[in-house]
């Protein structure tokens, strides 16, 4: 089973939680036991599971990836200014794989699943979730 | 399904299309809607979602990388004078999991599949694509 | 099928070649052709398919991750002085998705895959193993 979540972003960069999103796709499918592939579509995003106990990592993320990949100069600026978006989004990567246990998302306590947002705001963003296993 | 897909680089590091052949692949599993693993076999390469406008993009991550992992300066490099592009590889990533919508790679309009060749040229690299889903 | 293996860990940072545990619940699922999805439950550690000639790549994939991430300057530090943990995990990712080949993990030669603990040393670390495919 396959669904597209879409999401409306408010900052040039952020992560937003969508384990909620995920998870009711899961359910959905009445998949007890597999994988959910979870694809940002945008080459200036990404996906990544990381703590979601307050803002504070997530903060720190777009620190790191500012300090990592400084904005206005790469060769890609000439076109359309945002290199540093399309950066960020293959140094983090489109997609993660995440099992489904139990027909949930097999995450520990802290690990949410988040869409990264590295160009934004934009009025809609899709997330490809696929759902793949046993019933 | 399953299938190889071998290339030829022609530098030390830089990113190759591989999207019309994931897409080959796909077509020729049947599968309509599922997921396509895509993993590169070489442990001084990595896959990548990237923009394909131009070649600036690609020319761009290139350079992040050097800067990020300069060569010469690892343990590794007395074995093999090639411990940046075994770094390259692990931050990049040797697998991504794309969906496979309508019997196509789910991707967006400027999303492409590229290898990243970190230590070349090489006469031969392996791609392996492995197709799951319902036909 | 599906099975979670258990490590122990001894350092604060470190990777662990877990290839023959991954292996080893391949075999057992009876899947000859497919996709194996590695996941990390712990958003202070990750999956890497990475060089396992001998300990240097291993020593140079700590020391690049802590010139990139470096301790003690995050928000989330005020929490659990951890931070870097967080960052490194969601820069290397929780999952890897690698082709079964022949009832057996596709990796090239050199390839092996590395649980990369970045907050230990830990009791007791989760790797959720999916394997999906044809027997």
């Amino acid at each position: 089973m396959q669904k597209i979540i879409k999401i409306k972003t408010d900052r040039s960069n952020g992560l937003y939680d969508i384990t909620k999103d995920v998870a009711a796709v899961i359910k959905e499918s009445g998949v007890a036991t597999g994988i959910a592939s979870v694809y940002a579509r945008g080459s200036t995003a990404a996906i990544m599971i990381q703590e979601n106990w307050d803002q504070s990592v997530q903060n720190d993320v777009i620190t790191l990836l500012n300090r990592l990949v400084p904005h206005g100069i790469w060769e890609h600026d000439r076109q359309d200014n945002n290199g540093d978006a399309h950066l960020k989004s293959g140094l983090v990567g489109a997609s993660q794989s995440i099992p489904v246990v139990e027909g949930k998302p097999g995450l520990s306590t802290w690990q949410n699943i988040f869409f990264c947002e590295f160009d934004g705001p934009r009025q809609q963003r899709e997330i490809v979730v696929t759902v793949i296993g046993e019933k």
